[in-house]
């Protein structure tokens, strides 16, 4: 499975209770069945000299069952008493959430990068006190950072993602998304592997730009997505022309896509050229099915609230049937 | 002023009520009229990546009026969230009571180092949001770090203070005191030209070994305490033959001085081969003022309990006042 934060976690969430894991260290080289997640790392930032990466922190907490349910991101039983003492400094930047428990994770994590240890065996180690369940790949150890062009009133300018979307709450039109330092980028130890070997691959309803968009952007795990044996279901997170949660909308205008499960399902496009054997549409978009089987993709159209675990679980059955179907089909 | 924690900070605080100075920047290069205090630096660590400076800070929060005085270190109003998740992930050290508002303070002035200030400069940044009414200098710029000889099961070995003081609770006896890197050390900006057009320089009742003496340790600085015109006078941290707080007397033992008023003042010595020119010791220790006065040393007994800073500002009129008796007797 890709996965960027939230989306993948629930959907994650569905999987595990699909097929009853309730924790655990997750598959390893030497045992490799099992979930591997693939996670979004081009979120990433360095916030006073800290490694922050809030996508592989959310599937982490959130499997760990230590994520703040209600708040969707961070820890819970969350402080944020150093990030008070940072404002009282006059520290910026001021607007990104930097909970004191975090800052542990965060801590924990710098001291091993500075250490030398890479970001895959970084998260290797925090995970084993996560137990979380499935094995946390990040898509690649190298440096990819997300920024998005825009125009205020400073000018035309490139801002990191998190400034866009943290801060500016996705609010300033987006003209561009560039993953600075995708093109050199390798992907992470296990990650074409896992992608070559796996039985089957599933696309969460995350984020197509920035948060599948960003994986797919280390052309070695695009040419994995396009070349694997393994059957690549995609999920929509958009429902009726808007996405479930977050922002994806303005960062799907900012590619000239229209913000509709269909059209999203069109932008990835039929393997080989493209990502997608079968997408799953919400039963409300059951109209778009024609234009995406049009495309060369399966679809279908299935209930994809995912409003707790069961109905989560529920969709990722889908998912996994269709996979079968499609893979007895080839 | 020298200083180390918390005796040097209760000690300010009577220099402030006695002087009317209820906050402020304190004095700068071009209004150099004031207290100017230099911290000692020699208990400074580096953990998680993160630069503490423990006794630079309990001067800096005590007189900005964010210390935890009941704790006697550390924020007030302190969470320990950070630390904790630490611990779960099974970080050493985790002897270190490291707050989360405290680990804001260490964020901001690890990013300030590491864009290249040096830690005076960091120091008077910090200080611009706690207004301590002093000048608060580092004494030096240079890694200093106070090493403790000792012999346990693992053998002979030097740990750093730190862990001697808060791990061990200075129960293994010290050996010897190593202030690595004192020897190369320069005396912070402003340190010296402080000491030299002093009016009075005043040795508050801190550690004699590893606060006085780790300031001391820095040759340019033991060069201008023998050297400036000012008369020096320093005041006994030690009463009826123990330290009042902390645990000096564990310190003394290890360079061969007996844990007395007197014993100190005769290690510290006569200027200009040793430091002082008057001693004040408690009231209990009058016994111990013709030992002292013997060494060359002028000698009184005095109320010495700062029980609150009225207390505290009496002690300093008796020093000050002792200071102007020395000074017109030279």
């Amino acid at each position: 499975m890709l996965a960027g934060g939230l989306g993948g976690a629930r959907f994650l969430h569905g999987v595990r209770a699909l097929l009853g894991i309730e924790g655990g260290p997750g598959p390893t080289t030497e045992e490799p069945d099992g979930i591997t997640v693939v996670g979004n790392t081009g979120d990433d930032l360095w916030l006073f000299g800290l490694k922050v990466c809030p996508d592989l922190d959310t599937i982490m907490y959130s499997l760990g069952g230590g994520l703040d349910e209600d708040r969707t991101w961070g820890r819970a039983a969350e402080t944020f008493n150093a990030a008070e003492e940072l404002r009282a400094y006059g520290a910026q930047p001021d607007w990104f959430g930097l909970g004191d428990r975090d800052i542990g994770t965060h801590l924990m994590r710098t001291q091993l990068l500075e250490a030398g240890y890479p970001l895959s065996a970084v998260t290797a180690a925090l995970c084993q006190r996560w137990q979380p369940g499935v094995r946390l790949l990040p898509m690649t150890d190298d440096r990819v950072e997300t920024h998005v062009v825009i125009t205020d009133d400073q000018g035309r300018r490139a801002i990191h993602f998190q400034e866009w979307w943290v801060r500016l709450h996705a609010e300033v039109a987006a003209e561009r998304f560039v993953m600075v330092g995708a093109e050199d980028a390798t992907p992470g130890p296990g990650v074409v592997e896992a992608i070559m070997t796996a039985d089957v691959v599933l696309l969460p309803p995350s984020n197509p730009v920035v948060s599948i968009g960003a994986i797919a952007s280390v052309p070695g795990i695009a040419t994995a997505l396009r070349s694997t044996e393994a059957p690549v279901v995609g999920v929509s997170g958009l429902v009726s022309g808007a996405p479930v949660r977050g922002m994806a909308d303005a960062c799907l205008s900012a590619i000239g896509v229209e913000p509709r499960a269909g059209a999203v399902a069109v932008h990835y496009g039929a393997r080989p050229a493209g990502f997608l054997d079968g997408w799953l549409v919400d039963l409300a978009d059951a109209g778009e099915v024609d234009e995406v089987a049009a495309a060369g993709i399966a679809c279908r159209a299935v209930p994809t609230m995912m409003t707790d675990h069961g109905a989560a679980a529920a969709l990722v059955g889908k998912a996994l049937d269709f996979a079968a179907e499609l893979r007895s089909g080839q």
